[in-house]
């Protein structure tokens, strides 16, 4: 049992946890809690480093089954508490963190594509990705400025979104449009615009811009936008969370999919 | 100008931030920055203190504007930066913060009715109290195990939805069948049903329950719901978070209002 936050797989984790450039030159990112390792070894996902504690995992059936799929996987470690404390991203740990290759989806040939446009606040992202999934969405552009998808705060709230849609990160501006000329509908979400979202025929191949939290979408990609979209509002309302205003988007296309165009 | 935290008006105010007891006893909740303030003033709501630093709400061209709003107001206190500190729930604080008297709006005697049955994220419960505002709901009904409406973490997610709503809290299941007497249509939103949301006719009177996020509706409330609905999810996802589930249907009922039922 590891019992020192100076053994080097703890001293790794925690720089995977902390730091960025390291998370992105190893391709690797850190999750945490039953659920999302759960997710992992169902996605067959790569796994670095795994520690845990089993007194921890032990308090639920979940947990306890847990611990069966990675006894005798060489990468997994038993820690200390402390340990576990240590490299948690949470106040209170499920009594499991893991180091996760960055999962490497194929973008689907048709459908829907989700444009993050510098969206700021990592609860946001994650909760885009995990509606994103819930929608049926299989690819996530996510252009220069938005916040890191691997960083802890995505991953607990996106609840392994990351396991199931093909994203692209770091995309600028410049070749976004190659990334979307499978489309000929591009809809960027904007505060006022005469046409409602659900105007829009979600049915037909599209993407959906959504951008940034203070500016909204940014110049480059209301250009790239054929056309702009909003969310009806009762007078006075200045505007939506950025996550709630997307996933309202989002599950009026899945809507008109299921039913045919209302 | 206030310089100490331990002047009797900053241990008033610092009081109602933090305690639940004193903000219900008084009947008066704590808000923040110049949107909220502003918000305060238009709804002409009832201001016990109000403090604020000149040097930070002049930052702001429409903290400017707002300072001539309350210039002259005997509950209004200039104080030093690390005062407002003290009083403030959040780490850059925008330079106002002030104590209002709960709103009291008259319940309106038609339309959709939304029912936070013990949800626990004052995140959440601010995040859906915003999208009821801006779908035109007028009546909110928390029961007993809500997060407390009028704490600093919902206030400031609701973005001044509280001076838009009648909002009744700490409402007992056993008050709450006469509260929902005028509709026949009560839908409770759970995980699983075979009705998706989008079947319902929301163009009738009716009340949507949004559950714990936990443990989602109680059986109570279940037991009162005439309907049960839930929003398809591609296969192998769990759940969605409350506020985004809750959101997605209250703008499906906003969109078949606005359109006729699809």
């Amino acid at each position: 049992m590891i019992t020192s936050t100076k053994n080097p797989q703890i001293k790794h984790l925690r720089s995977l946890l902390t730091n960025r450039k390291d998370r992105r030159s190893e391709r690797l990112f850190v999750i945490e809690g039953v659920r999302l390792v759960e997710e992992a070894f169902q996605a067959q996902a790569e796994i670095a480093i795994l520690v845990y504690n089993r007194e921890q995992l032990t308090l639920t059936e979940r947990g306890a089954a847990l611990i069966e799929q990675f006894v005798g996987l060489a990468q997994a470690y038993e820690v200390a508490p402390e340990v576990l404390q240590a490299v948690s991203d949470t106040v209170t740990p499920q009594g499991v963190v893991a180091a996760v290759r960055w999962p490497e989806l194929e973008s689907p040939m048709y459908g829907v594509v989700l444009v993050l446009d510098a969206l700021q606040d990592p609860g946001n992202v994650g909760t885009l990705l995990r509606s994103a999934v819930a929608t049926g969405i299989g690819q996530v552009i996510c252009t220069v400025g938005t916040a890191d998808v691997y960083s802890p705060k995505v991953a607990r709230a996106a609840m392994g979104a990351h396991f199931r849609l093909a994203i692209a990160q770091d995309v600028s501006w410049d070749d976004a449009p190659l990334m979307l000329s499978t489309t000929d509908n591009v809809y960027a979400a904007v505060a006022e615009a005469s046409m409602p979202y659900y105007a829009a025929d979600w049915r037909q191949p599209s993407a959906l811009i959504v951008g940034n939290e203070a500016n909204g979408v940014s110049a480059a990609g209301l250009e790239i936008a054929t056309k702009q979209i909003a969310i009806p509002m009762a007078p006075g309302v200045e505007s939506l969370n950025a996550a709630v205003a997307g996933s309202v988007i989002l599950f009026e296309m899945q809507r008109q999919r299921k039913l045919g165009r209302s």
